[in-house]
């Protein structure tokens, strides 16, 4: 290798939190040359050990490579750690999981620095960082040359998904993803708080509820195409009318088996608001325009 | 095939609504002799050219054979269309949707009046009956003795699933997998809003969306096993005192793209109260007991 490729692959890592940690550790077992920081050097210092390079600084970790990557607490805990680095010529990678605002702001922030950024929101957890089988990703926006020039070096700790130049996207997408997942779990923990005072296992319905979910998440391809045509009737298997209609077994059930139904009743209310602007016909697509202000 | 095997598979089917017409053509597509009744005659009518006998009456349909299935609205319509009608010694299956007070009143009702009784829980839409590889199937419960005796008539429209002798848990378990669904979509509803206002298309959303859901469901099996042992401690990997430091983030990002928070802010208000209990080191399962009283 020339001297010039060694560079190209170098990379400055700020912030060795447990996901930080977990980053390192594959640019080092896919032989990069890693230079990192962290506020408490203690945990640079296990690093160092595994081959790292320790920086007294994080403005002496940023001057060591073009590429750097940060992945910190939180946005304020970017500006504190950057504070003091001159960033011009970098090529700033931002890990830390931020809001789009944020992400912008931080975009412009880094530009009149005279570095080029990109945004990064993470779709997954440490143990799968590494582990391509486990299907983990990171969203990136912004910068579009910034990616296609360390896209092997982004690609070491988990896949990418590159979602626009607005560096506020990959946060946009990256809490999209994340919030319907709530939803799930929330929907997911009324079902087993209904079992509760029955003599049923959890364990039990763990996989018929499982294969429900999945054999329900590709209705979101009816909902987006529905979106796209403006027509909330194409394709409706239970019309909204039908839905709201058994709205109440599910309330009553819930009171039969001492459940609050706190978790169930926003989006039942929603159906209702929807149906009573005469809505019957449609999807439960329309619940969207109403949550929009 | 002798007299008796040709009565054991004959069925009498009440409703002949969207889900029961559905029901009807599958047993006549596999030869099972086939009575029908529905309120409004003209439905039996056409069921009838397709070789299905149209009773005039509910209790002549009742009369004719051993087996009666009934698909109605809903439990009150099922009152009305038995009014009348000599269950004794009938092995009555109900599959219309209702709650599990209302199924254990039905079994005793049915009891009463010399009938065994099986519920069912349709988790399907009708385009699925009677196409197995759409996954669809029925949950039953109660009579175990007439599950087994008419399993294999049972399982020509969908799959079978039994889930106990107590004639409520169908509808039980029906309930909780709906209402996990609900949640899902709540959950992806807010994603789409999130994207409303925003130069990106819904269908490059949906895949992403999709996927993500589909490998977040399966965390229902580590609540399972964490409900079992009472350790909500269990495997975590994300602790709850972490998550609840995230929500700030989906809920001004919410606010940023002008989307209410109603259908996210019930979980995490939940999350939050389950933290101030002192259990940050807790995963999600902790909202369960919040939901039960
Ligand atoms: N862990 C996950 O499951 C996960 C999943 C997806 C995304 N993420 C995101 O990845 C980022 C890092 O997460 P993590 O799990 O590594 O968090 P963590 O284990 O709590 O580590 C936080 C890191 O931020 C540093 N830090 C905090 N405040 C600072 C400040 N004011 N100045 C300088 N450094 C500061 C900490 O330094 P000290 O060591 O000195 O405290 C530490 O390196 C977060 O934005 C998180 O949302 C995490
Ligand atoms: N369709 C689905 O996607 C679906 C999915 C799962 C479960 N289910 C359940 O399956 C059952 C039937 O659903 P469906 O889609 O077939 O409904 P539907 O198309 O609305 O049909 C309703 C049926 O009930 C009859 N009915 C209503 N009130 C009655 C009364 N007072 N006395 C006698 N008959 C009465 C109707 O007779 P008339 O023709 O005379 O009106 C009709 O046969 C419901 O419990 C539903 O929850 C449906």
């Amino acid at each position: 290798m020339t001297q010039n490729t060694v560079e190209k692959n170098s990379v400055t890592l700020l912030g060795l939190g447990a996901m930080g940690t977990a980053l390192a550790r594959t640019w080092l077992a896919a032989g990069h040359p890693l230079t990192v920081w962290n506020r408490t050097p203690a945990r640079a210092a296990s690093l160092a050990a595994e081959g790292a390079k320790a920086a007294d600084s994080a403005a002496a970790a940023v001057a060591t490579n073009a590429l750097v990557v940060v992945c910190l607490l939180d946005d304020a805990s970017v500006e504190d750690a950057l504070a003091g680095t001159d960033l011009a010529g970098r090529d700033l990678v931002n890990l830390t999981t931020s809001t789009p605002a944020q992400a912008r702001s931080r975009a412009e922030w880094a530009r009149e620095r005279g570095a080029r950024y990109l945004d990064g929101g993470i779709m997954a957890v440490p143990p799968m960082i590494g582990v391509p089988e486990a299907g983990g990703y990171v969203f990136y926006s912004g910068s579009r040359e910034l990616f296609e020039r360390h896209r092997e070096t982004l690609v070491v700790p988990a896949g990418t998904v590159y979602v626009g130049h607005d560096a506020g996207f990959a946060a946009l997408y990256d809490m999209a993803l994340l919030s319907a997942m709530y939803g799930m779990f929330a929907g997911a923990a009324h079902a087993f708080a209904l079992i509760r005072k029955e003599d049923i296992d959890p364990a039990s319905l763990a996989p018929l509820l499982a294969d429900w979910l999945v054999a329900m998440a590709p209705a979101v391809h009816r909902t987006a195409d529905q979106l796209r045509s403006g027509d909330y009737t194409q394709g409706v298997v239970s019309n909204l009318a039908m839905q709201v209609a058994g709205t109440p077994a599910f309330l009553s059930t819930a009171e039969q088996q001492g459940v609050s139904t706190e978790l169930l009743s926003p989006y039942f209310e929603l159906m209702r608001r929807r149906l009573a602007e005469g809505s019957g016909e449609e999807d439960l697509t329309g619940v969207i325009d109403l949550l929009v202000r």
